[in-house]
Formats: C-alpha cells, sequence, structure tokens
C-alpha cells in the first residue's frame, strides 16, 4: 500500500497548446507501481482551461472543488463538485474554470499496456 | 460525454463481511459506458469500515472528506481529505473511519477484461 498526499506531489504547468492556467499532480502512476490506469489532480485558475482535443483513451473526471464548464461536441455543461464525467475515447473534450477561485479535478486514465 | 451528480447516484449498503456502515455509489462503470475502469464513491459512518480483505486487483482511492484508517499488513496509516493510495492486487487492506464524522473517498478498480 501505498500514501501519497497530494499537496507534497509537485504540481506541473499543463504545456499542451491550448491549455492556460492549469497545472497537473501525478498521484498515481507507473511509479508508485499502479497496474492498469494513472490517478491526476488537475488544477484551474480562474479562467484556466485544459486544452479542446481528442485522444483515443477515455477520461474519468470527479470534480473536487469550484465551478466548471465540460465542453465536448454538444456544447458546455456546467459542473460541480462531486459530479462526475466520462469523457469516452475519440470524444473532444475540455474543462474550463467558470468561477471565480481555483477549480479541482481528479482525471483518471488507462496505461499504456506493456509489451 | 456523460455527466453523473453523485448525490443522485443510489447508496447501496456494502455488505460484505466485515463491512460496517458503509454505503457504495457506483458513478462510472459498465453501464455508462466506461472501457477500462471503474468509479465507485464510498461513505463510512462514524465507526464504519470497510472489510479487510484482499483480491486480485488494485484499488485507487483518493480521500474526500473526514479521517480515516488505511490498513494493511504493515498496520494502520492515517489519511485525510487530499490522500491518494494506491492498493496493490493480491495486498490485504481496508479503510476504517478514524474520525466523528462521515468519511468519504473515491475508490476505483479496474473492469474485466471482455471476452
Amino acid at each position: 500500500m501505498k500514501v501519497v498526499h497530494s499537496a507534497e506531489v509537485a504540481a506541473q504547468p499543463v504545456t499542451d497548446e491550448g491549455a492556460r492556467g492549469a497545472t497537473v499532480r501525478w498521484l498515481l502512476s507507473c511509479p508508485e507501481g499502479a497496474p492498469n490506469f494513472a490517478m491526476r489532480l488537475f488544477e484551474l485558475a480562474p479562467g484556466g482551461r485544459t486544452p479542446l482535443h481528442r485522444h483515443p483513451w477515455e477520461h474519468e473526471v470527479y470534480i473536487l472543488q469550484g465551478t466548471a464548464e465540460a465542453v465536448s461536441e454538444s456544447g458546455p455543461v456546467e459542473v460541480t463538485a462531486g459530479d462526475a464525467i466520462l469523457v469516452l475515447p475519440d470524444e473532444r473534450h475540455q474543462l474550463r474554470n467558470a468561477g471565480d477561485g481555483a477549480a479541482r479535478f481528479l482525471c483518471l486514465i488507462p496505461l499504456p499496456e506493456e509489451d
């Protein structure tokens, strides 16, 4: 069993094109021994956003704090703390902070299969 | 994209032997179209606990609220909101509420592979 205190994990800026005011902390992934999927903690400053993009793997998101817009092909949906979001593989998506304070969410992704 | 409001998902009692004062909400799993792993939200009443058990799949846990003891072969570790826990496959484990209020945590597990 490994315990990771999220405040002790370095917040790295999200540098993908289209991202703004976003950081990510990798809480549980390969270095911790996670076999199948990774847990990351994102924080969006006011006005912050993740990139509007798509990729062939899913996201499972849980909103921890704040208010955000979850954007997909069918437009934005407001989400707040306690909401879970499933982004399916190849769905275009984006999270935008829609509040005055920080927005924080977990975003889990599958890890690549080992050869 | 699917948005699930956790308060609108029914809390089911955890009936495994050894569980006490514990409920689970399945937020994202097969019915929502999750391809690889499932997100569940557990709540432990004061004095509540999950069973002390082991199984051949991992857990990725994130403490949302309260104080709990994460128990493994090497004893209990206190965890609070913001802590992440990786329980490896076949590790014996248990979560016990160690506070006066409810303890809430996410617990994600891999889904069985399709045949």
